[in-house]
């Protein structure tokens, strides 16, 4: 998430929102040294299930995400055992929506792209996070 | 670990010891909000074993940490579903050494010592994390 002011508010409200629904939950600092700057935007856990994820917000636009990031995303998390996730907010919808990296739509130049309505409609929620994804880790 | 210029200096040695081990390693933005306050400096992970860490160092002297903040350590690593270590690195001495909390001192108001000579005689080392350890989660 670019570390623009509303990115770092609604990367914020996702860690409040984990921490409230029992996750435990660690952000990345800000990207420096050549080791943070891969580094997921949120780690959290609740015991059971682990998830790394990147943290997407959008006024309503549909969100694009560099393949690179993603593949920065999958790697940390196969090598820390947790499940990588693409967490997306909109605007005027205060519910965070999941995917997995797989389930998501790839345009033609590889990177990846969520639509508003996509979202709503087929992203999971983080009840069904707490439950343990519907993912195979 | 406060945050000095050593204090960081050395959190980010270890950040890259583990890291060049293999590990996949989140340490915790500098403290800032309330629910960064109470966070591991470190949490890392290699696909089995899943680590939150304090890291202290000191020029030889014997190392104290406020049973607050093992408290707080604790309580974290059980809710992500991590097993709680203290590190602890000595000048003139390149190495870390690992501890469980429930392996170190207590003083008699309750706060945890680790001197130098305890570390290098019975700390764990990273190879040992690597492995698993030696604690149940």
């Amino acid at each position: 998430m670019p570390q623009n002011s509303k990115g770092t508010r609604r990367e914020r409200e996702l860690v409040t929102l984990l921490d409230e629904r029992g996750f435990a939950v660690m952000r990345a600092p800000a990207s420096g040294s050549s080791t943070e700057r891969e580094l997921p935007d949120v780690l959290f856990g609740n015991g059971r299930s682990f998830y790394a994820c990147e943290a997407k917000s959008s006024s309503g636009r549909p969100i694009y995400i560099d393949e690179e990031e993603i593949d920065a995303l999958t790697f940390f998390a196969e090598k820390f055992g947790a499940i990588p996730i693409i967490g997306v907010r909109f605007d005027y919808d205060t519910n965070w929506y999941y995917f997995h990296p797989s389930e998501v739509y790839r345009t033609d130049d590889g990177n990846y792209r969520v639509k508003q309505e996509t979202a709503v409609e087929e992203g999971a929620s983080t009840d069904v996070l707490w439950d343990g994804g519907v993912w195979v880790e």
